[in-house]
């Protein structure tokens, strides 16, 4: 891995987006979610989704002009049409307008249709939180999961966030519903390592801790069995019926096809109850308590380090940003 | 078991909340909660735990005439106060607030403190549902669930319940953070079976399916390891610090005396968007496309056999409702 200085990611990244179309703010915006995730330590999906991303933009999959537009709104709740612009400017932009809708009603709902991959969904949750918000947003995504009890890829994996402000460090879990992602199962087969508990089955329907036979199989463990399975269904439900887009079974089985997604987006404002700082002294109590470590511990200590010695890019992305940048 | 014609276990648990100074619609509405639970084969959480809730009552820790009280609202964000009332008949009540603000504004939530244990979640996403809203609502609960990483149970199990209408088959998700509640592990121990999937761990600190060594170590497993561990975190956060109210490690550690919880519920009217019927058939697109069991289907299916063939009671149970309803 190379180490570049966060700066220099950022602007790179930038005018590489320029390059393919985007235009001032949102070229800016859209590289700084990129070099952001890759800067938390979040590997699997900042910069190294970068190709992929360009490849979709270049085969017309992703829209770089479209901004997503308000279709019905009821109060403070609202549909909106992706357009099948960016994921990540897609989904910025429509926690922003849950932001605005709790900060005026102390709760927003925006659900997004027809958008593209949002990459780290944390991002999301750190866009609430550090706006002092509490924020929930989950996504649908291409059939990747194999219900409990089948051994077809009929549910997505879903990604769900929750963020809770808590300054400096917010409180900001991201997880997705299958129990290892398919880039978290590549790392440990990359690293010769087996999964530290069952992460899916192999070939011959055993459960199994062997990251690429589980790869090789495509069957994945839901969170919890039985458990994530349910709620990656209802998530998807709920994401689909809000939204009127598409549902998991609706989209194209394949990561460079993977458009018209549909998600949710929910802001609280807790400042609209009592004071922030009444609800920051009880968020520090919850988690002094449980004595562990909590959901965006480990970002913003990967965050404090890559600051200091360069975000890890890998050479070959790295080419391609600075050949596509000029 | 016995088999109790619906009718007449609803009208005799009505009966004994009266003698215990329920007055008419609560008494009502409380015993049919009760009653609902085990008819739709919920059996952990409905009439066999109306022993534990009438000595609750006689101990004074549950006010049978305390109704919520609004501390303060912003718009369709609200804060109630359950002043230690009968948590179902709380729960009831401030899912209904946020039906109601969901009717106005699209989408509402409740936040509710100082309240007592709901019972059965799921109460409350059937009620959302039933009502043609998404439901989504979860408790804090006293510590009965160690972090990941932890044997010190700091977490709680925190219930997470989400309901999409769809009538007449409603999805309703009802979820502890444990893989398998204090209830389930007694199940599995009375019928002499090991659990499916690693539940917890035994005294040794080594993963296990042995029911009983996990009651003894009270080591359960959170859903998905760190996941549930980070999520079960993550909502104890979020109900308190919306409700002003109390944090799992500050309920205390005895069912007997569990008060003071904390609570959330979300309803989301999706006829503000479009008609309700679009947003079904999308429903039931998904449900089908699954092709595997989907969350709320047994209990339609138990809910039929029960009414058919009586509710399931235990004797000395039922033994009890009649003593106290006279």
């Amino acid at each position: 891995m190379l180490r570049i200085p966060y700066q220099e990611l950022h602007q790179r990244l930038a005018a590489a987006l320029r390059s393919l179309g985007f235009t001032g703010d949102r070229a800016l915006l859209c590289a700084r979610l990129f070099a952001e995730t890759t800067l938390d330590g979040v590997y699997t999906h900042g910069v190294s989704r970068f190709p992929r991303f360009v490849r979709m933009i270049r085969a017309g999959r992703i829209d770089v002009h479209a901004v997503p537009e308000l279709l019905r709104g009821h109060g403070a709740l609202e549909r909106w049409d992706g357009r099948c612009g960016p994921g990540n400017l897609n989904a910025w932009c429509c926690m922003d307008r849950a932001l605005a809708l709790a900060r005026r009603d102390g709760v927003g709902a925006v659900a997004l249709a027809n958008t593209t991959h949002w990459m780290r969904g944390g991002t999301y949750g750190w866009q609430a939180a550090g706006a002092g918000f509490i924020g929930i947003c989950w996504t649908n995504t291409l059939p990747n999961l194999p219900p409990w009890g089948s051994d077809q890829p009929r549910l997505g994996n879903n990604p769900l966030v929750l963020a809770v402000p808590r300054p400096p460090a917010h409180v900001v879990l991201d997880m997705a519903m299958s129990q290892f992602s398919y880039g978290a199962l590549a790392g440990y087969r990359e690293r010769g390592e087996t999964l530290p508990v069952d992460g899916g089955f192999d070939a011959t329907g055993r459960m199994t801790r062997d990251p690429a036979a589980i790869e090789a199989s495509q069957r994945p463990l839901p969170v919890g069995y039985w458990k994530g399975s349910g709620l990656a269904l209802v998530l998807d439900l709920i994401a689909a019926t809000l939204s009127g887009g598409l549902a998991t079974h609706q989209i194209p089985n394949d990561p460079e096809r993977e458009t018209g997604i549909s998600q949710v987006f929910l802001a609280f404002d807790p400042t609209t109850l009592g004071p922030a700082e009444a609800a920051s002294q009880i968020a520090d109590a919850i988690v002094a308590s449980a004595g562990s470590r909590y959901p965006g511990e480990r970002a913003v200590q990967l965050r404090a380090e890559n600051l200091a010695l360069g975000v890890p890019v890998d050479p070959a992305v790295w080419r391609e940003v600075q050949e596509i940048s000029g």
